[in-house]
């Protein structure tokens, strides 16, 4: 896709997304999916549940509220540290993130230097408004997370959830309990996530309102430099650009333990996470890459911290849809410090406080990243090359005409679909336009019934990237349209 | 379930549900769905989509953001009628919801009722603090929708929904528009919904966040009197309590049309949300009824409000979990009347705005009700009757003991399912004991590997309701599970 604005028109257009409450002149940073949106964000989170849960059969899904204690923040660091850097304008009033202007200035990234840092460097550029070029106050630090007051009085502080990650840490001990008593234990959340962000921008990319899907592994620590089916994927080629490299250099998993110095544990998931983007979204490698972050970018808590980067064409660079983390003990010696409840299990013969490895995906910026790449140009149509399991609808039915029995049998066809299938029913217009509906929403397969169908039971099924078309018997399409999922 | 007690030790103790931060003391009014939960919470979103998305072709899901603009909400009435009845005790202090005491001290229903009404009701039955005996004052009312505050100043208003309606109303024409531009045209949104409630109760029953699943219809209302397919209901037979009826009484749908005067469209609905609740979820008869809301009781808009309600055991009585409501076109024209943006569509040769037909499910109330109906005490065991397709697991994998190639030989036939279904493998303690767990989550069919099985490739599968046990081909598990599915 080449620019934000093709994004965004293509999108509406086609009932994927658009800002959110348009009737009231919209709202920054929020976005609604329309249904065609929807059905590929549901298809994105199955995809994704049944990868990452399937990856141990200790993993498991919980849905804790949205909505947590001030406590779980004071104790996870996120009301002293969740913040996000300021510049106000003093001739137009307008505050803009500091970092963000600094990196549209420069062309770098700064996320995670501090207010005395970037201040010095916006003097030092003489960077001013982008707004009205006017002059820029110095940068003080705003806290992103949205404070929820309950009760008449608001006498009870909470917080809307800033990542969906302390909802699983606040619920440990008591999964551990309910679930096999062993380690590791993986606890994932799909859900909504909140932040005040300052500059929300590039569409569905940076949102005040998003979902994440985000997998905690608890685990032994002492057990860090091996994984047990470390066999494999020791020669799995991960695409890393390291904090000391100019480039992504491509190396075999046995060579990132050796050279990179990484433990077994980590490493393991970064080639599952590598392998779900490639391999299961169908998203290519040359885009790709997992970068490290250095120590001003990183959380201070994350010990590794590799950021999952695609390279997006309209939003000119690679960007953060995923990352690998470890944690260490952080959060959940936060919250035992805090509750004076001990965190600590008993396993294999010993007490021990786990640590933990977050596995996190940003769902919408997948999803936007899935129409930048997957958006296909061609001289006489624009279609979207989704895999057939993240299709919006994986099939529509259409006649030929809707008069000599076809438009019936074409229904009937429908119905006999829709049950196994998300498929969709079009007869408006000629079926050149239809195709051309169909491959800009992405679907797969489109079926045509016509004359021909009604004498020996077949219908033309083609398909949209190859354009090629094929006579399949009414009576196998389900088991064809079954075997293209997989 | 005999009583609230047990429900919150039982979903507990085997992973549905609890209190949300419970290592800070809780939050009231919160849960945490645990990794059994979760499943089920699921399953039935997954069903409601299949069943209610399916009544049309044109029906679709969507999912605006949670977060909306205050003019949403001043064009909805929300801001000026969502509000809560409060007494506070004089002498301790505490706020309480005036209808739910005078409930609690009469056996009535008092929602809806006036503050004024409600001062004179609690002063004639001389209602006192249900904590500390002392004087109530005067009832106030109170405002349930969170404010949230955007911006670094917070000079944005907007409110967490407190219903998910809002997000299709303001969606509506973008959605006619990239859809088939017809009518009925039906938009679902399955998510979360954020209410300060001043007395949060009964676990998940009555929450501060909580999830919804709704379907807003959009039709003409000149063809309110009728329905293509008023064929195929026009027999069966309605669980209903009108207004001045005393009891249930049971109505065909063509007998409801004439002698309660409810437009045909309408009780097409009706009888589709009677059919989901009772042959898709399962849930019995005897404890269902559709009760017609008095004017005191029904929101000011709805011209028709009934509300499905499920008798429970341990809430001791009727419950309200859904509710079909003709809302007429008070939003679409609330928000026309605001955004000054015409929200009429042409359609049918006309130009018309169109009314909506309302049905909501709550999907934790549904939760609870099917863990209130289907624990099943007998001598010997508790066991949860869910429908296969609500099983957290459709089916459990035991080794009979964890040797002789029978733990290999079950960890294959798990792996060789767990790809179609959700299953569950379980290798701890006595085999007694892994039937009395799955029981108690509602694990539909146990299957055992015993010696037999390496001889002649046979399977133990023992039926949860009936334990009537069955010796299975391995070749034919995957499809016998299949068909209990359906």
């Amino acid at each position: 896709m080449k620019s934000i604005t093709d994004v965004e028109s293509l999108a509406k257009r086609r009932g994927f997304f658009w800002m959110s409450s348009e009737i009231y002149g919209g709202l920054s940073g929020f976005y609604e999916y329309g249904h065609v949106g929807t059905l590929v964000k549901r298809k994105l989170e199955n995809v994704w549940r049944s990868y990452f849960l399937g990856l141990n059969d200790n993993f498991f899904e919980i849905e804790p509220a949205d909505i947590m204690p001030e406590k779980v923040f004071i104790a996870s660091g996120h009301l002293e540290n969740f913040v996000d850097p300021i510049a106000k304008c003093r001739k137009c009033g307008t505050e803009h993130r500091a970092d963000h202007i600094l990196e549209e200035f420069l062309h770098e990234n700064f996320e995670g230097m501090s207010a005395i840092e970037l201040t010095e460097m916006m003097k030092k550029h003489k960077v001013r408004c982008p707004k009205c070029k006017g002059e820029l106050s110095d940068v003080e630090v705003f806290n992103m997370t949205f404070p929820i007051n309950l009760g008449v009085k608001g006498e009870t502080k909470a917080y809307l959830r800033p990542e969906t990650a302390q909802g699983v840490y606040i619920n440990f001990l008591q999964e551990f309990d309910v679930t096999r008593k062993k380690l590791p234990l993986g606890l994932a959340i799909i859900g909504k996530t909140f932040r005040n962000e300052i500059s929300p921008r590039q569409l569905i990319m940076r949102q005040r309102e998003f979902t994440q899907a985000e997998l905690q592994i608890f685990f032994d620590p002492e057990k860090i430099e091996e994984h047990p089916r470390w066999d494999e994927v020791k020669g799995y080629e991960l695409l890393l650009k390291p904090v000391n490299e100019a480039n992504v250099v491509k190396m075999k998993a046995d060579e990132v333990v050796k050279k990179l110095k990484l433990p077994k544990f980590y490493v393991w998931h970064m080639v599952k996470m590598q392998q779900f983007i490639i391999d299961v979204l169908g998203l290519p490698k040359s885009r790709f890459r997992i970068r490290e972050l250095s120590e001003d970018e990183r959380a201070f808590y994350n010990k590794y911290h590799w950021d999952v980067e695609l390279e997006l064409e309209s939003l000119g660079g690679f960007k953060e849809i995923a990352g690998v983390h470890y944690r260490t003990d952080h959060d959940l010696m936060g919250h035992q410090n805090l509750s004076k409840k001990s965190q600590e299990v008993f396993f294999d013969g010993k007490k021990l406080v786990p640590h933990v490895l977050e596995l996190t995906i940003g769902i919408d910026r997948v999803i936007y990243s899935l129409i930048d790449i997957g958006c296909t140009e061609e001289k006489d149509r624009t279609y979207m090359k989704f895999k057939p399991c993240l299709s919006p609808f994986l099939a529509c039915v259409f006649p030929l005409v809707n008069k000599d029995g076809m438009d019936d049998k074409a229904r009937e066809i429908y119905d006999s679909l829709k049950h196994n299938f998300d498929v969709f029913y079009d007869d408006g217009g000629s079926i050149g336009r239809r195709y051309a509906r169909a491959d800009e929403i992405g679907i797969a397969f489109c079926i045509t019934v016509d004359g021909d169908t009604l004498k020996d039971k077949t219908v033309t099924v083609r398909e949209r990237d190859s354009k090629d078309q094929k006579r399949i018997k009414i009576a196998e399409l389900n088991k064809y349209l079954q075997e293209k999922l997989l």
